[in-house]
């Protein structure tokens, strides 16, 4: 490859997608980590949520949107929500040629190595906790932990109605956790990119001897890795003009728009919709 | 026309369509008024909620439900879904020529009627209030009338958590529904389907002096009315062996049938999956 080719290659985007907003979290992660990196952004506004929807529905859906973010040529792919990554993510890896990265395998790999007493909690959607995939990957590293998890269907409206620091977000969290600290974990996944945003209400109830694990945090470091490794890494800042971060929804951009600004404080000036039924 | 035509066409199903389970207490409302008619029901589930979703993203997909109903030669079709008879009815209706009934006008029609001091109270998703529609529509009967809305986006996700007679859901009305108290209004319009499931609640919290208006009763009761001015009424119980009730969803049949059995009682043996994008 020329050295001009190589260069392109690594000033290509990153491709991040989400059901909806919640992958901003780990949006936000790569952009402290890896700030040279620009960042294709595509939120499933008009179909959002998967948490409740079926492995193929899901994997539909994730096919679609990995069509979109190829045409925008990027160089890697962060499947930023979790049911995703849980339900498609195998499928989607033996299609594509360019690297592509979910957050179950690094949340699930920190919490293996964070947890003290072997006994791992995980909190997600419906889909994530049904597909019981964070305690396949959490038991090939550590074969003899107990992991239980905790389908929280109620967390993301929770959520998304603002109620981040609420009574009714305490009741509702108090009901999910009690079965986790009756159990004895020592460390908890929060297994879906909307509950970071509860994290100071989930870390009240659980206690201070209970670690809490981001996925979205390892993931970025992952990511990095991966970058490095297969020489894509960009070390040099985008020249400046350029249109660094890029977001795209199904739809209500505006909407989208003010969440995204109360989570990433780069202040992000445009949305735009796109049918993403024609990919 | 021949009388084996106009048979042919009285026998024909009512299409019955919701972005997923809510739309089945307007169905059962159709099975106990007019026990004859076939009815085939779609539920969007792959697409679900529609509440938060945009006029052009709800029309486009109420267009393409509307397609599929009639691959099943529906002879009526009833929008039994708020959100999409406030964006998406006067446009479809328009386009196609077999007639179709919202649940909005049916509401406000009852509502105008039953309000004694004119202050009437709509309580929906963000999109069926944000359109303004009821109101418009009741100012059409009673241009006095004074109409507040209430968005309560918390209530599906709590009806579909089972969280029908709930503290939580006590506590997250009382907050929707203050305002409306304040105000006095004597008319409350249940301006989603979800709703009629925690009536109870609505109702205690509002008081006895509130008429509640459930707008799936007066929609089958409008729905009759327009069959029999149109020919099109079925006098006679379909044949034995008739497959009279049609349910099909576009992800989760089995969520769906378990949420379904528990809303109406005939006993729902199958629900069909398919794919909404294609139509």
């Amino acid at each position: 490859m020329k050295t001009e080719e190589i260069n392109a290659l690594r000033e290509a985007p990153i491709g991040v997608f989400d059901s909806g907003v919640g992958g901003l979290t780990v949006v936000r992660e790569i952009m402290r980590q890896i700030p040279n990196e620009k960042i294709v952004y595509f939120g499933d506004t008009a179909r959002v949520p998967y948490g409740n929807k079926s492995k193929e529905t899901v994997t539909r859906y994730s096919r679609q949107i990995v069509r979109f973010l190829q045409t925008k040529q990027v160089k890697a792919i962060v499947v930023a929500c979790n049911t995703a990554s849980a339900f498609a993510l195998d499928e989607i890896e033996k299609e594509i040629d360019i690297p592509i990265i979910g957050v179950v395998r690094p949340g699930a790999k920190v919490a293996a190595e964070a947890t003290r007493n072997g006994r791992v909690g995980v909190i997600g959607t419906a889909g994530t906790v049904g597909s019981n995939i964070y305690s396949t990957y959490i038991k090939q590293i550590k074969p003899n932990a107990e992991v239980t998890s905790k389908a929280c269907p109620l967390f993301v409206p929770l959520v998304e109605e603002g109620l981040w620091q609420d009574p009714v977000t305490d009741e509702i969290a108090m009901r999910y956790l009690s079965e986790l600290i009756d159990i004895g974990i020592d460390t908890l996944i929060l297994g879906c990119t909307h509950y970071p945003l509860i994290r100071s209400t989930v870390g009240r109830i659980m206690g201070e001897h209970v670690t809490l694990v981001n996925p979205a945090y390892e993931t970025a470091r992952e990511l990095k890795e991966l970058l490095m490794e297969k020489g894509l890494f960009n070390p040099i800042p985008p020249q400046l003009g350029t249109n660094k971060y890029q977001f795209f929804v199904s739809d209500g951009a505006d909407r989208f728009m003010q969440f995204a600004n109360s989570i990433i404080k780069y202040g992000i000036l445009s949305t735009k919709i796109i049918n993403i039924e024609e990919f």
